[in-house]
C-alpha cells in the first residue's frame, strides 16, 4: 500500500470515542470529566492500555501530561508530536480535546496496521487540564512545558475544596518522574474540533489554523446617577445603563471595523440598583477582545478607551476600563500549516485557512516547536456543551488530515 | 390682618418636621417608618394628639386614613381637604408626603393663631401606606377612598412576613369606623416635595402640577445564542445583549422624542449565563414609560415595540415585550391649580406649570373631587433616599402658597 492512499479506520475511531465517552458520561450524552478527578484517571488507564496495546512507550511528566512514543528509523531526533487533553468542561462534550487525542492514537493504530515506518518517531500527547475548569488557570501543563508557567506555582493551584493541583495529580496516580518541558518534539500538530460556525457556515471540512487570537480581558464600570423614573426627564438624567448600551454596540463596531477575525464581547453586565423604576446608577462589566494581529488587537483596546472617554464626557457619567489580563497572538509555523494544507488538499477536502479563537495547548507549544491546529466543524458553532457534536465523517476527515500532515512531517 | 398678607409661621414648620423626623429617623438622617408599623403609629400618634391640640374634629376610616376638620361657616358644604402621607421608604427622606401633611397642619394653625373662619370647612388628610413598600400597591387607600382598588382586596394584602394588611391596621389602632370613600371633599390639594431635578435647575420655587404622567409597566426578554466569544465572529453572532443595548438607546430615544414630559427607563436587567468569555444568550429587562398626555404614551407603546421587532429581524433574535401594568394619565383640575398659581404669584414665588412623573395620592383622588398638586423643589433630584432635602425656605413658600390656595378655595 503507498502511504498516500492511506486512511484511518473510521469506524475504530468512533468506536474508541463512543467507548471513552462513558467515561464520566452524562445523561444527555455528554461529558463531565474534570481534570485530575476519578473520571480522568479512568481515562486515563484506557489511554494508558491502549498506548500498551498499540506497543508504545509511555512517558508521563511531573504535571501529569503522557506521552506515547512510536520509534522512527531516526531516534536521534525529537518526535513529530501530535494530541490535545481528555479533560473537559463540568457539562463539556465528547468531542473538545477528545478528538485530538483519540485520533491520535488511531493514526498510531492504523500506521502499525500497515507497518509504516516513519523517519522521525511520532509522540501522542495527553496534555494534563487544558480545560482549567477545575484548576485554573487552562493549559496549565502545555503552559508549563513551553516554561510560560511557573511549576512550583501550578502545583499549589487548588481546586474549589482547596485541594492543591500537586496533590490530586499525586492522588491519581499520574505524577511522573520527567520534568516537564525536558521531551523535546520537531513539531507539534493538535487536531481540535472549530468550537466555532465558520466551517459549517462555509461548508468546508478541514480549518488549516495559522495564527491563535490574542486577546485583552478587562473589567469595566460605569458610574452615572440613579434617581427618579418618573420626575426625572430624560435631559437631565446621567443614565449608566444609556451609557453602557452606547460604549456596547460601540465595542461592537470596533471589532466589526477589525475584519473577520476581529471579536469582542460582554458577557457579563450587573446593573445597580436594579430596580425597576430607578435610574441605573451603575453598571458594571466584564469586556473581552481578540485579535490574531498584535497591532489590530492593541488597536481595538485603544479605540475602545477613546470610545469610553467620549461618552463619559457626552453622557456625563465616569467609565473605567480595568485591563485584567492579556494574551498576546500566536504565530502558528508555516511549514507546519502548509503540510496540514497539503495534506487536506491531497485528500481532496474542502479546507480555508483560519485562526484559533480558543486557547489551546497548541499555543504555549508553539512556543518551543514548529506547531500548528487542523479544525473540523462544530455543529451549530456550539462547544463547552454537552450537546456538541461533529460527525463521524468530519472526525475520520480530520483524522487524515493529521495522518497525512503527521507522515509529511516525519519523513 | 388682611387675609393675603397672611404667612404660615415657618420655624414653627420647620420645627414640626425636626420633631416627627425624630419617629423611625434613621442615623444617616432619613427616616425609615414603614406603613402601619410601630413607628407609623407612633407618628399618627403624634398627629392626632396635634390635631386634638388645635381644636380639630378628628375621623378615622377603615383603611386607616385620618382626617381632622377644621369647621367653616357653611357647614353644609363639603370641605376643602389637602394632605398628604407619613409613611416612608425604607430608607427613606424627611420630606416625601411628610411636608405635605406637616404644612396642612400648619395652615390650620396658621388660620387658628389669626382666627380666621373660611366658608367652607377645611380638611387635613394623612393617607395611608401611600409607598407601597410594605403593602404593594402605593396609594392603597386613596385607592380605596377613590373607588378604583377594591376595599376588601386591599385588606388582605400582605407584607413580606405574611402579615395583613387589615391585621396590621388592627394591631396599631388604626382601623376606624367610618368607611372609607363616603367623605366629599369639595376640592383637594396636595403638596409635595418635587422628587426631581427640574425646579432647582430652572431656578424657580414652586411648582403647579397640572397633570400626572400614565405609565406603561412591561417585562421583557431578548433572546440571542449563546457562544463562544473567542470562536464566533461578529458576523455569525447573535447576541442578546447587543440587541437589548440597541433597544436600550431607542427605546431612550423614543422618550426624547415626546418632549420633555416623555419618560422611558430600564430599570434592571439581568444577562444569561453572564461569563466573560461567552456571547450573551438572553436578556430579561423592565422598561417603564410614562406620559401625562394619553396619544402620547399610546404612541411611545407602540412605537417600542415596532422597534423591537425591527432588532429583532435585524439581528435574528426574539424579543418579547409583555405588558404587565398600565395606569392612564391624570389630568389635574383647572380651577384648583389656578387657584394655586394665582396664590404663588400673589406671593411672589418664581413658578411653573409641571407634571408629576410619580404616582401620589392626589392622583387617584382627582377623580372624586377637583384636585391639583403643589411642588417645592428636591435638592438634586434625589428622592427615596435619605439624603433627600427641600430648604426651610423653600418648604415655608410650599405651606405658604398651599395655605392661600386652600383659603381661596374655601372662601
Amino acid at each position: 500500500m503507498r502511504a498516500t492512499n492511506l486512511r484511518i479506520d473510521a469506524e475504530r475511531l468512533a468506536a474508541t470515542i463512543s467507548e471513552t465517552a462513558g467515561i464520566g458520561g452524562t445523561a444527555k450524552g455528554g461529558i463531565c470529566r474534570l481534570a485530575l478527578s476519578d473520571e480522568d484517571r479512568r481515562v486515563r488507564d484506557w489511554l494508558v492500555g491502549a498506548i500498551r496495546d498499540a506497543g508504545l512507550s509511555l512517558g508521563i511528566d511531573d504535571m501529569g501530561t503522557i506521552y506515547a512514543v512510536r520509534p522512527g528509523r531516526d531516534m536521534a531526533q525529537p518526535p513529530v508530536a501530535f494530541g490535545s487533553h481528555l479533560d473537559t468542561q463540568p457539562t463539556g462534550g465528547k468531542f473538545d480535546g477528545v478528538l485530538g487525542v483519540l485520533a491520535g492514537l488511531e493514526v498510531m493504530r492504523t500506521l502499525n496496521d500497515v507497518g509504516i515506518e516513519t523517519e522521525r518517531p511520532l509522540c501522542l500527547v495527553n496534555w494534563t487540564n487544558e480545560e482549567g475548569a477545575r484548576f485554573a488557570p487552562g493549559m496549565i501543563a502545555s503552559g508549563v512545558f513551553a516554561g510560560e508557567i511557573d511549576k512550583a506555582w501550578a502545583l499549589e493551584r487548588t481546586d474549589r475544596d482547596g485541594i492543591r493541583f500537586g496533590d490530586a495529580l499525586e492522588a491519581i496516580g499520574y505524577r511522573g518522574a520527567e520534568r516537564a518541558g525536558e521531551r523535546r518534539f520537531s513539531a507539534m500538530v493538535e487536531l481540535h474540533i472549530e468550537q466555532g460556525p465558520i466551517l459549517e457556515q462555509t461548508g468546508e471540512t478541514i480549518g488549516i489554523v495559522t495564527a491563535a487570537k490574542g486577546m485583552i480581558w478587562s473589567d469595566g464600570r460605569v458610574t452615572g446617577r440613579e434617581s427618579h423614573a418618573g420626575s426625572t426627564p430624560m435631559a437631565l438624567r446621567r443614565d449608566a445603563l444609556c451609557a453602557f448600551a452606547e460604549l456596547t454596540l460601540g465595542v461592537e463596531r470596533i471589532a466589526r471595523d477589525e475584519g473577520l477575525d476581529g471579536v469582542a464581547t460582554i458577557g457579563v453586565a450587573e446593573i445597580a440598583p436594579a430596580s425597576r423604576n430607578t435610574i441605573p446608577g451603575e453598571v458594571r462589566f466584564t469586556l473581552e477582545m481578540r485579535h490574531p494581529d498584535l497591532a489590530a488587537l492593541n488597536r481595538m483596546d485603544s479605540v475602545a478607551d477613546s470610545l469610553a472617554a467620549s461618552i463619559a464626557k457626552a453622557r456625563e457619567v465616569e467609565i473605567a476600563i480595568d485591563r485584567i489580563w492579556r494574551k498576546d497572538p500566536v504565530a502558528f509555523d508555516a511549514t507546519v500549516a502548509s503540510a496540514a494544507r497539503a495534506a487536506a488538499e491531497g485528500l481532496g477536502y474542502a479546507c480555508r485557512d483560519m485562526t484559533s479563537g480558543a486557547g489551546h495547548d497548541a499555543c504555549f507549544v508553539a512556543s518551543v516547536a514548529p506547531t500548528a491546529m487542523v479544525f473540523v466543524p462544530s455543529q451549530n458553532g456550539i462547544s463547552h456543551n454537552e450537546s456538541e457534536y461533529t460527525s463521524p465523517a468530519d472526525c475520520a476527515a480530520g483524522a487524515n488530515v493529521l495522518l497525512h500532515t503527521v507522515l509529511a512531517l516525519a519523513g
